[in-house]
């Protein structure tokens, strides 16, 4: 599907430009944090998540896209720091990520340390941009009326110990079990993956002015999105090509590790990652336009080979 | 002084109370990074922070103390999440801390880090709870009409790279220099330490309905109050009495750090504390009410002798 590749690029093009124009000037006497900073967030990437926040904002009837954009580049801050501390020595000490330095690799682990930090911070600080923009909001009758609240909430939740660092935390502790049961499996796709997702996609409907029922089934689509993208992960290490995956396949059965794959086996898992990605895109087959890319978007994150 | 002493033994032990019950529940599959993090939490301290944010926000005339609650305990997350990082091997490599073992000696520098992490993003988690009380704010004529997105706003930007992570950075940029600036000094103090007391004090009026002079005024007296602080610091470093200290003196000439006192000697060292200190009483006294307890704070923290 070359157009859809196309696609991708100008959409993750259109959201980088909007990451870019909120990171922070490299100057005063911070100016070394700030530098390792934006050397993490342009380190590449398709921009998936905020891709999907922007898509789903439109899909779901935003006209504004002033009101997004604060998030757009706070969710890909906030991405962006998890990679960074994931790649510390006292983490995975990875010293490459997409063929490029890691920061600590680069600006040293202290700093690193610090740049993690100073994105996740700002990641908020610029969402909060978003009580300058001057759009009336529709409220809704939920128990926090601001919209913008509620996607700052949300925002926050999804990355922290009930989303993405619960997720993170389960992982490090499964990885020293003989065994990991399903439930912590799914614990740990839904957290550490999913729940970004989730927030992308909930909080462009949000914002859009979508009402809490599709809010909840946007979530819905995501969480299963986040999971079979996990699955197939685990398939991957099992069938994939090592030379488009860019690693050695097979490191899961070497290293022990408990997954989809293991417990169920290939043909299982191969059918749960289709039946998981054809109700999500039952979903969000009711937005109108959903088939013209936030649908091959979705088939295209889940069914990849690398 | 012993019935200050007292006095602030029992307004810590509010703050205390407040900060325990916004503390997340040791569960689930992320339990562990949870536990980190409420140890960490726990780990004692006089809760400095949260009592400055709760008496002025009674002193600038504040009657619902549940409005204030989630930032009182966010600002102690934020604070307790930078002194855990600050710890790593990493960074500064600090086995103990109060007596206690660190985050990173009990639960490893992964999990440490990640326990920073959860707390940086709880606090704002937690902050954001303010929206839940139906209190109604008064409106000011300011870019930003909500009060509760006004506190969250200043929360981020003194904790972050225009706050304390930008002076944590050029602490750590000003020790691999031979002789840092005294325009670089001041930044440092101004952002590292004055800044969190900053917002400490400025959201507790905000949130009381202060009018922008106000917490402007508070802003400038917060800054003095922090720099004062640390340049007592430098002080003590020279004249202070090692038992009541718990650290070597001297440590400063030692390591051929430039502090406030290598640069203008002992006496207008002090001379600078006395002073910033007077000033930012003078604004504090408009208050009526802070000669009872916020003042004798201020002092204590400047001419504290450990």
């Amino acid at each position: 599907m070359p157009e859809f590749v196309s696609l991708l690029d100008d959409k993750a093009a259109e959201a980088e430009a909007v990451i870019k124009k909120y990171l922070p000037a490299e100057e005063g006497y911070q100016k070394k944090v700030i530098e390792a900073m934006n050397y993490s967030v342009m380190a590449g990437g398709k921009r998936i998540r905020p891709v999907l926040m922007m898509e789903m904002y439109r899909l779901a009837g935003g006209k504004n896209l002033q009101l997004v954009e604060p998030f757009v580049a706070a969710i890909e801050m906030i991405h962006t720091y998890s990679l960074v501390h994931d790649d510390l020595p006292a983490m995975d000490n990875d010293e490459y990520r997409r063929g490029r330095k890691t920061t600590h690799v680069v600006y040293g682990p202290g700093m690193a340390t610090l740049a993690g930090d100073g994105l996740l911070n700002y990641a908020y600080e610029t969402a909060l941009k978003v009580f300058y923009c001057k759009d009336e909001l529709t409220p809704f009758d939920g128990d926090i009326s601001d919209r913008r609240a509620k996607a700052l909430e949300i925002l926050t939740r999804k990355a922290g110990i009930y989303g993405m660092v619960g997720g993170q935390c389960a992982d490090i502790e499964a990885e020293g079990k003989a065994e990991a049961t399903e439930e912590e499996l799914i614990f740990i796709h839904e957290n550490k993956t999913a729940a970004m997702l989730e927030s992308s996609m909930m909080i462009g409907a949000i914002l859009a002015g979508a009402d809490k029922d599709t809010w909840d089934n946007i979530e819905q689509a995501a969480r299963k999105i986040g999971v079979a993208f996990q699955i197939q992960d685990d398939v991957l290490d099992i069938t994939g090509d090592e030379a488009a995956l860019g690693k050695p396949i097979g490191s899961d059965e070497k290293n022990e590790k408990t997954t989809y794959v293991t417990l169920h086996g290939l043909e299982d898992s191969k059918a749960e990652v289709k039946k998981l990605s054809d109700e999500a895109i039952e979903i969000l087959s009711k937005f109108e336009g959903a088939d013209a890319f936030l649908i091959p978007l979705v088939t295209w994150m889940i069914s990849r080979n690398k």
